[in-house]
């Protein structure tokens, strides 16, 4: 039973991460906030804040013991978090009882469960800068294939002049570049310890409460906070905020491609592509609708974790919940895109004699652009424009070739075949190819 | 494993919603969509589309065959759907594999999802309304219960002057009074079976597709529409906007509750309340959180369903699929806030000593108005009103009650006591409960 | 200056609504406050609450006077709201100032707020609905036009099967006509008189509270709350609901508008499109273009509205602002897309010859369903469907039209011109346009 | 007349920023694209792309043409963007019209446009970062000043241990140092020209085009792209999440200052507070409750620039649009609650009587864990903590202060004026304000 696509299985093909979907999953979770639990109590064993004894037993115990998910639904039911179950079965389960009160010592469930959450974070960022590398690279090699590949430039719905598909992919690829770059600077400001004991004072670590965080930062190999974040939620939401840019940029990719792979025009196609019900000609482009979907579902979400931002006072249970209903899916989301962007980046296919009949089409008056500017060699440019905007009519109303037209109405010695030669017509497309080609190797 | 909190065991207790998560789980949809195989074999048997023995056939095996949904995972990554799998597994566990080729005759995916959808939605409607039900009469035994019961009135996180729980229990259940109505409205609008076919034509049922149409509607007692909906989604987007109603409405009583409960007031408490890891006196308003949780999700989250409308031609899988990242967890969300109102409700109990802290507050300038009021009897009111507002800043100065300060700074024959009470001041505040209740009650 | 686009002179070609951008304005918001200042007081002068000598004078300042928006600037920067500045004012502004005093008695910033913003609202909704009526009548006419009209069917941007222009424009037109019935469902739950007094007990209106907001309903000729809706915000929030279906179901003609009328496609075109600075062949769709922008704009702005739903306790000042800043630009965006859309409708033309260019393309294969059931006549179904796929696979190999490759595979008595007949094929597509018309007429 | 609060003189005191507002002005969009225009010129000139003379006239001209907004309303009308009418208004205001024909050479609206933004928000983003830092020293004055005041800590709505007032502030500053260092990081990323020519292949800059976006990029003192970005728009939403951050974490500390504030608390009030039109006693949080509006709009506003990253193959008119719709106003948003939030800063003032009320209230439970921590010197933790339980459970029975019960029920040797004393028990509270002060002020 499923409510979210994320976790059904009949639906997973299409959705789950198991890669990523397995660290939201209450066993990661549960694990998570033993670790924590236990590297607490190893630091506070060495700092003499309990007995040394206590803590090996407990961070031992941390790592052995299992606890069923499940039996903790009531207590968090009752607390609005799993945090006192979770404490209370872990004594339970501890081999040596007397170590239990030693359990949790000055912290309280949000130091736990958000430092649970970054350690899992640490690993989704790996994860998701691997899936990247993995994507840009795929890009690359693309955007090399097809520097020269010459197609319609689109510009609000309207063919304009030519480009390369190459330049096309470039723009899929460079702001992929320019995630990583965020993503290392935004790093540092997550992947912090949350640790500020019941109201964020660090009260009951005996003036020692910096010593913990620290302590803790290096035991778990995460940064210490110069506060406690309890309240101050910036750095989780630039994570959101990181995830659906990374959506963003993945579902631009995917709705080109959905209108590049319509029939009609059927010049790119990518992905294995679905078979439809009752139509047998039909490969319906999963992937690049999913990415839409995922695009689309995170620009909605993003929206939750800010308005989770406004925290009260110095825990609010209602904004931190929030979270939990809203980031699991926003990173699932992004990682899945990744993923399905890779696929359809590792098999896109390019029909060349496809993307020609743009150029042919309505009488080659694509090329107005460049026939102008050819023709203001020769000519002041606004003359140059009223020509060949009179020659388009001409052309079109007519159904006569531009080229011709143009030829009809003045002598001036233009290169046609340059004007009209695509790959000659689509400037610096080729040069912007390399440069994303360049930057993606370097 | 769980990315949404709505299907982790962990956080079940607090998110899951037994009856309305199973509508929504994977066998209630492979179950909805045979039933709707089965119902449609069996009106196109019926007018003679396809063989009767077949119709039969497939109508009884839609009810007895079981799938695996994890066995559809495969084909509906492929198809983006899982209906083709579906069919594909159905024909095959069919007795007679030659009835197969009648199943799914001249309909399309989106016929068969949309419409198991609907089905599965009638559903969720009749429970929402019983539950709305349930809350309307907890909250009127409340609202009966303090009719009469002073507390202040805050506007502007001000101290105003005195109302009655009982009039802010009706503004809580007056707007699900109307929720109910709304439901009653959008229902004939989204009770409605799909069917359109490949293009949304019924080319394949042979001139007979309205009929067919009727036909399924009457079989499954949905309504017929009136042209196939496969592109426009404005009825269930409309349910999306009737679920944020609703849980915004308990997002506002879940606020209100936090606040009247937080320590410093502790005028209202509702609900069991989880203790504190660390804190033993510590009770969470966990419920109340919840509402304010869910409001603050669903708020978010039904913009989804609008950009969601912009579904592209006759089928858009992009838009489509948001649809699913989308409803499923709103209606959950909006079940389960429904059920934790009507705790809260059935459980709430008022502090009326608490209560009465805010009229002796700030020496009492909380009856400035009454004090207003009662002295234009006696006086120009911009008189009457300077009186007062220099009264109210010798009070607070001087820390004196406003009222022996009033006593000093006239002799108007006012009663005092009268415009001191806070009942007596509360104005039409115990008539408000008592509308309410009416209306609840009718 | 102008922050919104909708107050911009520079942009109010696209994007101001004169009508509604008017009733928006500091003059009008102004002069609805007064107005329902003026008629308070008449109602409380005959209820005998205020000296009708004043009740008098009073609704007659409030017709005469007028007051300086920017000259309330400064007072409603320290309010928060304008009403108190206002209020002061417009006592000075009186003629006698000895009836100032009766001015404003024993109501409250909100109830002159939100009940003059209502009195707006219906004209709003007046607009909004005749609106409505004029794009459905264009609409209708269209499909009416189009019934007959063969274009592919696209679904998963794939071309699916034929269907008519008719059915296509029946489906932008079919939501419409059921806005219009969501509207008269709203309209009485919005339409009402605010009226609660500083808390929304009415406490000054000396027992007469309700005969008051009964008499200013009629006054007004809007409706008596049951109890006051200073905190219940569902009724703007129903409406800001509506206002995005509205700009959605428009947002998805707009969506299918650019489509179709890409330079590639050109089936269809509507509006006067607007050249390119650089590209004179160019006519960008931007009526279009704007209805997507509109649409997209209000799915993510009713969200906010939801989140005002959560009011706190009697009145709350971020909660109410949140509306202000919200809701006046969802309906001018609402209202600005009927508009266009309108535009559009009356404008749109289809190039027939385009249109064909689909059933050709490809070979033919956008036949095969109904290749498939032709052939179904005279084989199982599975089979037909499994020497179609072969077929197409076929013709697609050797580019080869499919009817001629069927015709070599298969000597079944198959009508194959009726199986390729775009109209014959679009089964009840023009029987839909006929009920959207029929609807749309009635 | 104005349809946005922002741009409305009736509520221009509560919304406008001048400062910012005015860079998003009709006059200085033209202005900019004028400035935009003459830069491109001359470095089109200085590279003998464009006759010298003709730049030299063009950049003149952009300086000293004055054109009105209005005057280009139809034009951008018809063209859904204002440069074509810019540049034929200024071509015929040009001295020289000869020159004219230079104008916009080789370049497109998008271009112009999206470097005419990028110009001005320089300016916006030094205007805010020097708000930030002014907002931070307020911030850090206030921390230092209540560095040892101590106050309840309210975690979920109830009240914790002690904090104090400086750690509080710091909590509320110290994510507007890190929103310091995030603009800092996004700044090279945003502030570059943009310039692609009609499709983003600079092919009408003879091989030129790279040399001229860095010749335009010094001329500007913005950054040149590696590739054109008219369809990769990250580096205005990452803008765009920037300022819902800081409007977040403005939001956050208004909403705090609502509860502080709110009559029954009182403890810490901050900016003038409007007074109530009926009750003289009111002062309304106006700064606060503003800081709570534009956090909510900004975090609902923001997935609409998410949505246009989904921008439609080289140039979407739709997507592109949606910007414009929302962008300005989020700026707007996060300048106004930065000038919101600085006053607040500076006016703050905290009552220390009342907050030691938060102590003595509920028989002093506020400190069961201090006693727990206490006591656990003396005996088993476990044992502590039920002890104080049960402490806690007979004051609130009896009525009697914990501090005594406690007394009774043990006579182990703790110091109890230790562990009920508020700022001894507020751990590192003290350090935390510190921490800030020295961070705000390095």
């Amino acid at each position: 039973m499923a409510v979210s696509p994320f976790d059904s299985p009949l639906w997973s093909g299409l959705y789950a991460d198991p890669e990523l979907g397995r660290l939201f999953g209450d066993s990661a979770e549960i694990r998570a906030m033993l670790m924590v639990e236990g590297a607490l109590a190893r630091v506070q064993g060495d700092l003499g804040l309990i007995p040394q004894d206590a803590a090996k037993a407990i961070q031992r115990g941390a790592l052995e013991v299992a606890i069923d998910p499940a039996a903790l639904s009531a207590g968090t039911a009752r607390a609005g978090v799993p945090v006192g179950a979770l404490v209370e079965a872990f004594r339970k389960a501890l081999p040596d009882p007397s170590v239990g009160a030693w359990v949790h010592w000055g912290t309280t469930t949000q130091d736990i469960m958000d430092t649970a959450l970054v350690l899992r974070l640490r690993r989704v960022l790996e994860i998701m800068d691997a899936r990247l590398v993995t994507l840009i690279a795929h890009l690359a090699d693309r955007a090399e294939e097809h520097r020269n590949t010459p197609m319609a430039a689109r510009t609000r719905h309207q063919n304009a002049t030519p480009t390369t598909l190459g330049a096309k992919i470039a723009a899929w690829g460079m702001p992929l570049i320019r995630h990583r770059a965020r993503l290392a600077e935004l790093r540092p400001r997550l992947l912090v310890v949350s640790l500020g004991g019941a109201s964020g004072t660090l009260s009951a670590m005996q003036g020692q409460g910096q010593a913990v965080a620290e302590g803790l930062a290096r035991a778990l190999d995460l940064g210490a906070p110069e506060i406690p974040w309890h309240s101050t939620r910036d750095g989780i939401t630039e994570l959101a905020g990181w995830a659906a840019l990374v959506t963003g940029s993945l579902g631009k990719m995917g709705a080109d491609l959905l209108e590049l792979g319509a029939t009609d025009l059927a010049e790119v196609s990518a992905g294995a592509g679905g078979g439809s019900s009752t139509m047998p000609h039909k490969r319906n482009p999963v992937g690049a609708e999913t990415l839409v979907q995922l695009a689309t579902a995170n620009a909605h979400a993003v929206g939750a974790m800010h308005s989770a931002m406004l925290h009260a006072q110095e825990r609010d249970g209602a904004a931190w919940g929030l979270e939990w209903l809203t980031l699991p899916q926003m990173l699932c989301a992004a990682g899945r895109a990744l993923s399905v962007g890779a696929d359809l980046a590792a098999t896109m296919q390019a029909d060349v004699a496809a993307m020609r009949r743009a150029f042919d089409g309505h009488q080659g008056v694509m090329f107005a652009e460049s026939c102008t500017f050819a023709l203001s060699a020769h000519m002041p440019r606004t003359d140059a424009a009223a020509l060949v905007m009179a020659a388009c009519a001409t052309a079109l109303r007519d159904n006569r070739p531009l080229r011709a037209v143009l030829c009809d109405m003045t002598d001036a010695p233009v290169d046609w075949a340059h004007a009209f030669d695509p790959l000659a017509q689509a400037g610096e497309a080729p040069a912007f190819a390399d440069r994303f080609v360049r930057a993606a190797r370097a």
